[in-house]
């Protein structure tokens, strides 16, 4: 609750009022720092979010302002089976059973609350998948206006649940980028708030109590954590969190982080490992939710796969596929292909030996798989 | 843990070993009874399954033995907006956060676990709906075979799941009493568990769970728990688990409980009020939920309403879609109609002054409306 917010380039420094997503002096990043430390053990608010008992930890001025549907608390569960078939104890943090479906909604309780202590009551931004369903709920709840730029698509289920909560949406012909600059120049010319997902340091910092909860939940830390990078907000969320809780002594050592990309989309392997690469013109994953071509702070996954040991691998659609349906068949969990990416990223891992028999692997499994159309081969 | 099994007809006593859905000596209804009594202060297991800290209230051997894919520990939120609206305070238990996204699966954690205790490899069942799903689920961890018999019909996205989860599927024309006679013969010819959800009594003990955390989280209990009503497996668990935490001091009332039907099926409002009724030949709601023709349990569930001071109330369909859309515009709220219906049971029970100004109410949302078609009536 007692933060400052202060700038990555410059060092000018801002107190919690206003809504904020870059320096107003130089433009620069964002960061926000806390009067509190991390710790285990802060009393329960006894509220319904179960972020608010992190609320000291998070940039919100009160935790009574927190909007909520539920978000975080999600359970973390050990997958023995896929796990003993790996020789490995797999672990699974259900990051699905937030109140969209998705991982997506920690970070939006915070950026929408922070909106609305700061007065804000209408929004624009691209609309799409997981994040747009999200965003739209909590607006939704909120009581702000959610103006959305999206593909003419009411197949996509989530698309439907965009628009169901109330989304104006307006239709673009084109991609990600064209869609964005849409909703850039309506922000403009109306004097509404561009939302400006990507880069926003509350979205961020609403993730990284994920890193919290695996840390309360497993007592023992687990040795990796794999998980799907497109943007790398997860990435950028967790490392944090992990690295909070370890300057409070409230954690021993930090896990390894590995971060899980998509063969078609495959910028911070290749940005890892120096390469040179750009997608193919007509690339595509199933994966959705990791089709991105150029992540907006690529430098710094690149930076954290370094501090973190990480070992960014990319995977096939086929590889994703598979495992997407073994976890459905042998743990009776339904996730989407986005979220199947990372154990088709640890078998990778075990292959090259990074990952070790006996080693203790977390997933924080992000996306729930009713949200896209179930593939059945046997029965149609 | 330590419980019995008694027979509600001839007294007939069993200790926890064996599956039993019926007594041996007169084919009677039967109960569980333990040696502990309900009380708040259980320290938590710490285990993955949030269930487990009620273990000493489950009809399972042991806290080990319980399958687990993160149930129970559901959310429940203030509904301020709408609440405001109505002028009451208005809570929901997001039912829909359980693990394949309805209320289901605390039932299925326990009664899966239950036949893992007693070895059992393989069930037969009609396969449908969130049951079926959830079913589906939980025996695809615990590495039973689920034979499943349906109605052909793979655009239905929760039967798409059922089929994911590897479920051995046979067709069936007809209705729901075809589908269960196909099923009872197969299980008879083969020598195959019939699973026989609607009478399960293992069931029920999970399901009454959600009393257990309703009573935790609200510390205040509500005046009115409103619940959609079908085979009213719902109304039976949440009357047992309240009844057990009062019968132990742990409460010091009981709310009052509302069964709510839609009025193409309106089995139990007509019993309670001494009407005669059958349904339409071409009876259908899109709450199919709880389009139940005649409750296998009917008599119980009248009384139940007479005991909790309930009203039955039946609504159509036009007011349970209206209501839908209200909570997702509103409250950022996606649910599907069945579990809409309890907002329109809620406005017909403020009508008839049944509930009343400034009363404490709480919804059960027990499905998640990703899991149904959304409908959008602007965009297309």
């Amino acid at each position: 609750m007692e933060f400052r917010l202060f700038c990555l380039d410059c060092g000018e420094q801002y107190d919690g009022f206003g809504y904020r997503l870059a320096c107003d002096a130089c433009q620069g990043l964002l960061e926000v720092e806390y009067a509190k430390e991390f710790s285990f053990n802060q009393p329960s608010s006894n509220s319904a979010s179960r972020l608010a008992r992190f609320s000291y930890r998070l940039p919100i001025r009160s935790s009574a302002n927190l909007i909520t549907l539920g978000e975080g608390g999600t359970p973390l569960i050990p997958l023995h089976r896929l796990g003993d078939r790996l020789d490995i104890e797999l672990f699974a943090k259900l990051e699905y059973l937030n109140p969209t479906g998705s991982f997506k909604d920690r970070g939006n309780a915070v950026q929408v609350s922070v909106l609305l202590e700061n007065g804000v009551d209408a929004i624009v931004d691209s609309a799409v998948g997981n994040a747009g369903h999200s965003t739209a709920a909590y607006c939704a709840k909120a009581g702000i206006r959610y103006i959305g730029f999206a593909e003419h698509d009411l197949n996509d289920i989530k698309m439907r649940a965009i628009a169901y909560h109330g989304t104006e949406l307006h239709w673009v012909e084109g991609d990600r980028t064209a869609r964005r600059e849409a909703a850039r120049k309506y922000a403009k010319v109306n004097n509404v708030l561009f939302f400006d997902y990507g880069k926003n340091v509350y979205f961020v910092e609403g993730q990284k109590t994920v890193a919290y909860e695996i840390a309360e939940d497993m007592i023992d830390m687990p040795d990796h954590v794999i998980l799907p990078s497109g943007n790398g907000s997860l990435l950028l969320a967790l490392w944090r969190g992990f690295n909070e809780m370890l300057a409070a002594g409230c954690i021993s050592r930090l896990p390894r982080m590995h971060p899980v990309q998509s063969t078609a989309f495959q910028a911070i392997e290749s940005a890892y490992n120096g390469d040179s690469w750009i997608p193919e013109p007509d690339a595509k994953t199933m994966a959705i939710g990791v089709s991105i071509a150029s992540p907006p702070r690529l430098a710094r996954l690149v930076e954290i796969c370094r501090e973190a040991e990480g070992v960014p691998v990319s995977v096939p659609d086929e590889s994703t596929l598979v495992w997407q349906h073994e976890i459905a068949l042998r743990e009776g969990i339904l996730i989407e292909p986005t979220s199947a990416l990372v154990l088709a990223g640890l078998e990778e891992l075990l292959r090259r030996g990074v990952v070790s028999k006996g080693d203790r692997v977390l997933l924080p499994l992000t996306g729930f798989g009713v949200k896209e159309p179930i593939m059945l081969t046997n029965y149609e």
